[in-house]
């Protein structure tokens, strides 16, 4: 990424004020220079939309997404939105992306990607026809040390995979802050707009796609014990799931939203025949490797020669200056600029599939741009549909569903 | 414990040469001046017994329990030895337990205390014909920290418990070690010597009484998926667990033997309504407090006049200075003669039932010896065998059954 | 900040391709959108300076400082930049700085921000008399939880100030990677670009700032003991020097740049009659608090009611999302921005001193900007005078000079 | 130690009740089961000495050192104590040492050895002389980490030493504690008990036999700022020295006493050209180590194939099984008595001069005693002097005395 290319001119939708996640979107995009925002449709109603733009100083402010999608796609090419964000609650996910993604824009959506399997499997359909580049926010993969985990793995260091432990602790809804007008915690309570899964959907998600990144290993069956330990909650703030991955690999999920303390404690333990290996998410610049019968290694991001192409690529200073969470989600902001960019190339030079760019194999090299993808998304709407089924039948085991 | 008593006088069964277990007995029995080790059975052969009862510079080495019973109850009673320590693999606690506790001896018996309930349930009822002291060494809860955890907990000062976590990471039996001649790991895989209970019995039953020793509620229900990972093993080597305690209560445990690199990592984290705590075995000498809305607090080992009187007494050094395994191991025996010697003024002074000093409720005084009860031990057996039971069922939710 | 203001026009002299430390500052410029970079002279030959300019897409990338400062005064108002960043060699600072403030243009520079006090005290008269806004970029007190910590010690919270250690470790310089043709390694090896200070120059200045920040104590004696570890080095690359602070304190600083291993492990403890606090650069989000008698607290970022408004301000995410480097040094120039804004204000509204805003009285409020100001960077270049004279001297004790 | 030797009848100097010291070296001789105390001589009076013994029940208990030194003397060979244990406030190491060593009885003494140079050469004299084993209580060398740490210095494995931080902080003596009756700081902020030093001869004088023990340099030149920080108070309680070792390796010592909420943390950071290494106290069964352009590694105790010989030795129990001060204290009178008994076979097969079991070269290897000697006790006694010698001369630099 020697030279700096042309930033995207990017429109948003949802992340009007008092949302924290849609502030979150815009640093991660501005931190690299690789986007401008140049449009948004910001809130539920358009006077908010508009009132929330003019307070960004938003060039383009619509009341609402169908408008925003609507004038974009007149406007002078040169000029009109290359890329939408969609940092709205979950269930307006689906809508807005299926419509831009047959609008011919590329799209960066929030997790979970969509509130059900059908819109999920619908989604990477409208994606694989269309060509556009589609990343889906699972920031916690854009941290350096976890490119390093996902390469420690691929590279046999460990030997045969055998057990995968992956912990989510949050203790943020340990009270009924919906009921506090806490805008973050109230749409999460609320089935119609966060969908059927509580904390499993929200932080369970994450802990799904960051051991299946590392690991390469997908879910296929599950046991899950789901519950509103909060009185009068309807949604589970507390998930503990017992995990069957690809080739019979074990594992664990351990999340809360109810732990009193812990903040944004998300780990993740990977066990194999020859070592393993530890990453926590509140210390992110520091990995843990135990190769059988050695001292233990502490990897430090940007450490040194032993780091892989992947972990250095997604890191922007030297080690020991701690990088953080907006890196982390930059970092997949990067991924998709340098994506869409690429495809351009390759359209302008005569046709690339978009095949060719699928970011799921691209992690292993630092060459190819690295972002979850629309199947990483489904992937993830699919876990959260199992444990939910689990809970429903009484935390019994239930298969995962893939493209069924 | 002012004035140094007189120290009891001990006989041990098994712990021979090349036992692990048996010198960190014979340490923590010596350590605080409490037992003069006196005689011994140490080993299963007679040639070996006696040979590593001279090695050990040992009194009276027996060739075999039998003999060393029969002997030491003819004996003089100012010379006799007047507690056992049982050593031995799983399988010979419940035999050699219930000829002394018959015979009128105290007992400390290792863990887990019994192969199956039948002969938890049979100890359970000696103990209280006989009215003997008898101990468990679930020695983690000999720690000072873990009886303030305790404390805390009883106190309120967590609100109503949510959630409790249990982890208890191990490595080295991720290789086949019970076939390079390891005399721990021969025993530990061999179902006749160590019962039915792998990973789950060996450190999972540790688990399970931290776990209730400290939030005093108990594992009603449980589902468990137990795996022995290591090609060629018979018994689980990696555990995972969801639990359902007193009251409703969620649990998980998640423990392992074949965690690379894991030592003796043995963790509680207790959720409640007004806060939780979490305490960590290789960091033994501090408790992690957190309060809602306030800062994270880290208690330390006699580290001022917050802590109350069962953390006090079981810590024999200034804070900072650290204790660790020996010491909290030495706790079980500390207060096992203190109890032997109270039973035994009480006897003089004419009959105390032996309920007067439960040991269970002792926990929250410190002057009451607080030491893991015969009870302790005949419910860690049977949650063993509840764990075991589900599995067979294919990983289903079984009940724990106690005193059927 | 409500409302995003239109960004600040920068121009950038230095920073070009290879330099760390631009790259660093263009992402802290861009964070918050607060800053437009449009300008830049960044290299030290008018072709490199232009390349590197098209290299990052610069509007108007000028051959020489001269240059810019030269056509940027004469450019539309409503277009020339409005501030510089200055981020050459320690020798460049000076010369640049002045020719900017005395043009009236608001400055950022980086530290040390002068080779010498005569230098410094040129810089502050001149700023003094312009009016500008000049901030230095003492990075690490940009950090919420230094600002947090500088709030406790000002309330007393931790008594009567007692001692102070600083320490600062870093590896990098362990082998002569100046020969090696590593840029940043290069510069600071050699008298004539970095000043007569090596580690004690470009860290222990660091260490400097963050002391006085967080204690309010200025270093008024101190006896230094400098090394050039590494055969051939010229300049110091190891610092150790005893310090008495304002009213008597005791005082360490133990700084090194050839600590293999260490990264970039800035420490400061202080410690008072009633407490003390601790807090260290790689684990930023983290501030240990100890009050007589009382359990330590660990405090973290935004991490509830407990924090004063300084550190709230601070913050852009939830705790538990790290926020790193990049941030801290975002929040100097967002502090500066806000300053220039506000400076535009009441000019318009007709006429505040620059004394007004005076950034270290403002450290407390967050409703004025708190960045590091010339006096700061005056005060920084006094204390590494003073350590080279003591060292030259034979490591003895030393006045640090203010204003002589 | 493969079979149990018979134990060293020992007898013991002060550590009546209420002193903390004499409980530690109690318990650290019966740890391993190789001293049998069986005399004592307590308190500073005959009365509280008798009743302190009493309590004990202690075999003999003596009023006064000079009654028991005469009484043992004459006692039958076979049952007459072989060793005492010296466990006073400082100013009578001295006079009780010297006796025993003459009357040709082996001593365990406490640190500082002797408050003046002068009694320390008396002392090494009368050692050398009479060939007694001399064993002095620098208990921190006895853990195993530290003995692997020297390894990895004596084997090269970081280059050519450089720098050398000992730090030691407390913060027990925050408050004028000796105001109040507690025993341990009366003696110790009394001159006339404790020496010229204060915090510089409690806790400094572990911090340089630390440093000395590990990298095998010694201080020759050092430069102290030492500071009586509670007011009233009338030896230094905080301790800064800037450093000179053998070679001209730099080094510093940070140390206090009124540091709040430290406890007992003692940390050492070595550094060489080639790699770094890390020990903190209160993290015992740790040793971080950094090697050029390599991951960090985190040793364990016993953690493997890679730990020496000496630290293996002295390790009781697994690693992940935590080892604490007790067992480090132990590990000194294990040692002595070793030492003891090989000195018996050796007198016993006809004459081996002390020389031969020199402990200083005997720790790289554990098949020799390994145990701070009578002259580690001089030079940490040299050490003192000095300090307390420069900060009389105004924090000046003087070189510290050895065999003047």
């Amino acid at each position: 990424m020697a030279k700096n290319p042309t930033p995207v001119r990017l429109g948003m939708v949802g992340g009007g004020s008092g949302a924290f996640i849609g502030a979150v979107h815009r640093m991660a995009a501005r931190l690299d220079g690789r986007f401008e925002l140049v449009a948004g449709a910001l809130s539920s109603t358009p006077e908010r939309s508009v009132a929330s733009g003019a307070e960004l100083g938003l060039r383009r402010a619509y009341g609402t997404w169908e408008e925003m999608l609507q004038a974009e796609s007149t406007r002078d090419p040169a000029e009109r939105i290359e890329a939408v964000s969609i940092v709205t609650p979950n269930h307006m996910h689906y809508p807005v992306a299926l419509a831009f993604v047959e609008a011919g824009l590329n799209v960066i959506c929030d997790k979970p990607m969509t509130v059900d399997s059908n819109q999920a499997r619908a989604l990477e359909a409208a994606v694989a026809a269309s060509g556009v580049v589609f990343g889906v926010t699972y920031n916690y993969t854009g941290y350096p040390l976890v490119k390093e985990a996902r390469r420690l793995v691929a590279s046999g260091a460990l030997g045969e995979l055998r057990k995968v432990v992956i912990e989510y602790h949050q203790g943020w809804l340990a009270t009924r802050l919906e009921e506090d007008g806490n805008k973050q915690a109230g749409w999460r309570a609320d089935p119609a707009l966060a969908g059927t899964g509580g904390a499993i959907g929200d932080i369970g998600s994450h802990a799904e796609n960051l051991a299946a990144t590392v690991t390469g290993l997908h879910v296929e069956e599950l046991c899950a014990d789901l519950t509103p330990v909060v009185p009068g909650r309807r949604l589970d703030d507390d998930a503990n799931v017992l995990l069957r991955f690809t080739g019979g690999v074990k594992g664990v999920l351990v999340a809360s939203q109810v732990a009193i303390g812990a903040e944004n404690d998300l780990r993740l333990t990977v066990n194999g025949s020859r070592g393993s290996l530890h990453w926590r998410q509140e210390d992110p610049n520091r990995l843990v490797v135990h190769l059988l019968n050695a001292p233990t290694q502490v990897l430090t991001r940007a450490g040194g020669p032993y780091l892989g192409a992947a972990a250095a690529a997604a890191t922007r200073i030297p080690s020991g200056h701690p990088e953080g969470f907006i890196e982390a989600f930059a970092e997949v902001y990067r991924n998709v600029a340098e994506a869409i960019r690429l495809r351009e190339r390759s359209a302008n030079a005569g046709g690339m599939g978009s095949d060719d760019a699928s970011p799921s194999d691209a992690g292993l090299s630092s060459a190819v741009p690295d972002y979850p993808s629309v199947n990483d998304g489904a992937r993830g709407v699919a876990f959260i549909e199992a444990a939910v089924a689990s809970q429903a039948g009484g935390s019994v085991w239930v298969k995962v569903g893939r493209g069924a």
